[in-house]
């Protein structure tokens, strides 16, 4: 391939200018940034390249946070469930939490600011029939319910930022001091914040983009008394609440929150919950307050001449960049971590950015970087990841993270490093402009719509969840697939009908979810639209519990458009006699073993019209269902893999009665995919694999030739 | 074995004289029947022995039946769901249904005894939006809602006696014309039935036991267009409703019922569903119809000097042998079939009559008895299984059913059985009086309680389903466990607590059935009597989904009590910490591998009070918990084998406390077990195995001998 430079970020370090230099040439980085324990010296600055310096907003000043400790972030939390043995029911709310993290706010009345909720009514207890000893820390309810369940909801200080918290912890970092977070939403907080930027900026000319890490609010992670992960959700609004972020959203929204509709009997709107009013209006708020703050945090950036690039994490929180006011904060970039296809496509298909930037795997630390081990492993696979993804929509730029000079000891990863380099400019500068050939146009429809665009089914993360993996795949999939992928809400079909140019709309998760629906299927508006759309030939393909909520005699709600429906018990009395396998069908036709991951139990076919594709276990696991000119398809779950990435192409092209469109831009090896870009009159044939593999390649017209491809190969050929 | 005679029962048939008296004298035989096509001749009935004769009452009298058409059974039944796509909308109703067994009631006026409703809203369709077209058999909604879906619920005659109606299909009868089954609540049908009662008995004077099969309603089954099975409940009141039912329903209880509250959404009251007031006060209306008239047939018989035999089957409905009216009918004596041992216990446990007899299997039939086949196979595993239950409650009498000729060709086989028989005898003569110890009382608690005595988890009597076995086991395990047992209601602990001599509560069951007891544990009444029961001491073992309800955070209402609960995808963001399993624990301690069945995914510990026994495909399988001096036990599912069964004896001695306790009439080898029955001063160790067993018995007092068993072997023992 041939050598090319540019669109690479390379950590470096202190003492490393030569090396730094060699790699700078061999990679074609154009970039350098310092990162979470290295700095760059001034040598390394003057290099001919971009200097990025990492930048905390609202923490790593404790001499300021200590002097307002009043202006120190806090948080809703839940007690632990209690149960009135004795009386008085004392509870001891802190129990169980981490008091390096947390501090009871005492400042702010807890009779006006805290709840105590019988979990076992559901009711509210009387701020006078409880009191909270502040010696103790407790709770005590005077006249309790004998045997009733009871629960603390109160309001805390979070005194230390939880990613330094976890990288104190992690790493041992002893008499360090916990940075703690200040809240900008208040006075001081907010011009420190300001004046602060102002002064580092002309402090740092060398400096060209301030690499925000992020900007006020960390997504909520809260440690337990043992000093473990007690509660993670990665899109956690928990630590942007304040007495006064609570006050101004009363006078914005002209309602006053309670504690429960941020505590949500401790789910904390987690965002596998179908989200409440209150929650949506409390996170638009913030996402207002965040964007108005960013922007005269960017302004500042502006006018030292340096550009403002976000970090996708951390304390995103309120950012949104798929959300309504994202593109007024005036973010140049956008920087994040590549773990698979899908948090690629989330970076690369952030709007309203000058560009966007992936950090890839694996980051230069021991755990990876140590004797014996061959770091290009995971590169590879990584890169096999992403590069699906990068070839629908690819990022401006990539980078790495952690240690330079620990890298440079791995001569056959700085290698390989070398060829994905230039391997991924030869993609973005090929195909940066052009729009890739999508056969097929899907909606995902779930709750959150655009505001969670390659976000659904996410707890923390990059981590695997048993009860996430099997939607996740959905996504991962299609983040590769020569597919439109758009996602929309409940709401959007209900006020705006479905998207017209919409062929497929996917239906994933567990009932109950937001990714499923839960409640909103009980809207009769949302069934009719969908089933008089698929009625009129459109394809709905449900995943897990789709459309599900048990309703007059169904749990699935649109079980007559998916032909099946799931057996609850109460009606083992009626026979399911439809349980025979079709001997070929389109949607199976690749493929030479399923696997529905986590699958669900006790889903039967509805009658003769049902075409049972795949039934184990006693159970459908694949089916699909015509309904007027329209299909449903069932899958009982779907983790990612190449087989279940053909599946899904099959399935979509089936529903939407598009088979014979299929075989366009198109290979017959699974582990191989064709990316066709017509405005350039381009188009690429990748091999997923690490394998030889030999594909028959069909063009735009399905006229087809064979060709073998070398392990990981991408061969571009012009149209 | 010493051979004895009594207790047992034959068929006979016609010319089988001799064979006939052979094996009354090999097999002890005091009574001889007739069966379903068997006759017994003349000289047969002369025999020194008992003679039942079968005997229908509301069905097998077509003559009659055909003059009173407005008199044949009726039935509910709802149609499919059908899409409004088009206007108006047609509802062919009958889809599905078998034009051989129903008719739609065109004689009452269906505006009046139908109903159309919207399943989308849940909305009853007013009267005067439809209309039926009796020439076509629709139902025509004038002004449907587009895309919603409708369902009818009609009144329709059933025209063949569903027994019957297998019977003839099954076994091709062709032209042999259809039992029309007539409703003995209208007046000719009334009256017709005690008239030829009356004439049957003085024809019959060699029939000393009139084996009632049954009385007047079939419990549902309904088939669909194929003239298969589509609907069965063994539990169903569908044949009970008419006109004249529903009208005096209304008078007796002050309000009418709709069709729905009978339809159910198209699950029409399946025993698994929680049933509703008005399911309640319908089918103790029809109890004390049928009681009523159950005991003047009863009278008519012992004017007769006959005994008065009831087949707890077919149509058997009302009759409920635990229910509050089975007293006042004055039955002698009950037969039913013994698949295992919980229907032995159904049957050996009923109150309020002289003596219960159980139909052994198998059925001398060509299925079982065919050249090359081995009939005592299944006859011993029939008898191991049986007979555990026989050892707690015996029966007074057992039986066989089919073709006795058939039964004389296979010589082992009735060989095997004079050994039954007369094994049957010894254990029925020693212990007919005394009452088994029991070291430990369970209370099964769900919706139906006592009414459902060994009756919980079945649909069709006899059959396996996916979604109940793993609760089956339970009672199978019970069964012929040294415990007693009770059943007991929600409804029975709010009113009254839990009887004071109960050591453990089981709660067992899916999610919203009435055997976990779905909105049930919502109320609080409920859950605070039992938390303070646990706490004070007793014992609560909840498998499967017990005590759920998704409600304020938690899933499992007695979560506390358990020490687990489960996760609906909303707490992801939870850790759950508490996966480890402990090393060893009373509970599992015989156990070389567990087996779960079916299980329930996705239970986790809640903190680290809880012993996680069984920890796999990350859940708790198995685990319990300490409540103050009571304790919570949580299995995920109990299917039956000797292994589960000594588990659950083991969860139940835990729970209670009791552990100290178990080791008395006890061995120490899961295949065997030990009865004592103290107030006869003797004991049986029994092999339930066909292998040779070896085990530590210990006594009463705990002292402990080590024996041997010869495969299926009872010792008995003098204490």
């Amino acid at each position: 391939m041939k050598k090319t430079t540019g669109r690479v970020t390379l950590p470096s370090e202190e003492n490393f200018l030569s090396e730094t230099k060699e790699l700078m040439e061999r990679w074609g980085a154009d970039a350098l940034r310092d990162s979470d324990g290295t700095k760059l010296d001034d040598e390394i600055k003057q290099l001919d390249a971009k200097i990025y310096s990492t930048y905390f907003v609202a923490r790593g000043n404790n001499e300021f946070a200590k002097k307002h400790p009043e202006e120190t972030q806090q948080l809703y939390l839940m007690s632990k469930y209690n149960t009135a043995i004795n009386q008085p029911l004392k509870i001891d709310f802190l129990d169980g939490y981490f008091l390096d993290q947390i501090k009871p706010d005492y400042l702010h009345n807890p009779k006006e600011w805290w709840e105590v909720i019988d979990r076992t009514t559901g009711e509210v207890v009387e701020p006078r029939e409880w009191d909270v000893n502040q010696q103790t820390n407790e709770v005590v309810v005077h006249h309790a319910k004998p045997w009733h369940e009871y629960t603390v909801s109160f309001l805390a200080f979070m005194t230390w930022d939880p990613t330094h918290m976890y990288n104190h912890i992690t790493n041992n970092w002893g008499d360090e001091p916990h940075d703690i977070p200040f809240d900008v939403r208040q006075p001081h907080s907010n011009q420190f914040a300001k004046d602060y930027l102002k002064q580092w900026l002309s402090e740092n000319p060398d400096t060209d983009v301030v690499r925000f890490t992020t900007f006020f609010y960390h997504f909520t992670l809260v440690f337990n008394d043992l000093g473990k992960e007690k509660f993670v959700d990665w899109f956690g609004y928990g630590a942007s609440i304040s007495v006064a972020a609570l006050e101004a959203f009363a006078k914005e929204k002209g309602y006053r929150l309670r504690p429960e509709d941020i505590v949500d009997k401790g789910y904390y709107n987690s965002t596998f919950r179908v989200p409440s009013k209150a929650y949506l209006d409390y996170i638009d708020f913030i996402q207002q307050f965040v964007a108005k703050e960013v922007k005269d945090l960017v302004a500042l950036v502006h006018d030292a001449d340096k550009e403002a690039m976000m970090f996708l994490g951390d304390n995103w929180i309120g950012t949104e960049p798929y959300g309504d006011y994202f593109k007024e904060m005036g973010i140049d970039a956008v920087v994040g971590s590549v773990g698979d296809g899908t948090t690629l496509r989330l970076i690369s298909d952030i709007p309203h950015v000058s560009y966007t930037e992936g950090r890839f795997l694996p980051y230069f630390f021991p755990d990876t970087f140590y004797k014996g081990n061959n770091p290009a492993i995971e590169a590879n696979e990584n890169w096999l990841t992403a590069r699906r993804a990068l070839m629908r929509k690819p990022l401006d730029r990539i980078g790495y993270g952690g240690y330079l000079s620990l890298a440079y000891k791995f001569p056959e990863f700085v290698n390989y490093i070398e060829k994905v380099t230039d391997e991924f400019r030869m993609i973005a500068d090929t195909i940066k402009d052009a729009k890739p050939y999508s056969g097929i146009k899907v909606a995902i429809l779930n709750s959150w719509g655009k505001l969670r665009t390659w976000q659904t089914h996410i707890v923390a993360h990059g981590k695997r969840y048993k009860q996430a993996y099997s939607y996740h795949g959905i996504l991962e999939s299609l983040s590769g697939s020569a597919a439109d992928v758009m996602f929309i809400s409940f709401t959007d079909v209900i006020e705006n009908g479905v998207p017209e140019d919409v062929d497929v709309i996917i239906n994933a998760g567990d009932e109950g979810t937001s990714f499923s629906g839960g409640a909103s299927w009980s809207d009769t508006r949302l069934t009719t639209i969908l089933r008089e759309w698929v009625y009129n030939g459109g394809g709905f393909i449900g995943v897990g519990e789709p459309s599900a909520i048990h309703h007059e005699g169904r749990y699935f709600q649109l079980a007559t458009v998916l032909g099946v429906d799931k057996e609850l018990g109460f009606s083992l009395s009626t026979n399911k006699y439809f349980t025979e396998e079709i001997v070929s069908h389109f949607i199976a036709e690749d493929m030479t073993e399923l696997n529905f991951g986590e699958g669900v139990k006790n889903v039967y076919a509805l009658g003769e019209n049902t075409d049972v594709i795949s039934y184990t276990d006693e159970s459908v696991q694949l089916a699909s269902s015509p309904f007027g000119k329209g299909r449903g398809v069932y899958i009982s779950g779907l983790p990612y893999s190449q087989e279940n990435t053909r599946l899904l192409m099959r399935a979509m092209y089936y529903a939407a009665h598009k088979e014979a469109e299929m075989k366009k831009w198109f290979a017959s090896n699974i582990n191989c995919e064709v990316h066709a870009y017509p405005s350039i009159q381009k188009y690429a044939v990748v091999n997923n694999s690490n394998d030889i593999q030999e594909t028959v390649v069909y063009d735009g017209k399905g006229n087809n030739t064979t060709i073998t491809l070398q392990p990981s190969e991408i061969v571009w050929e012009e149209d």
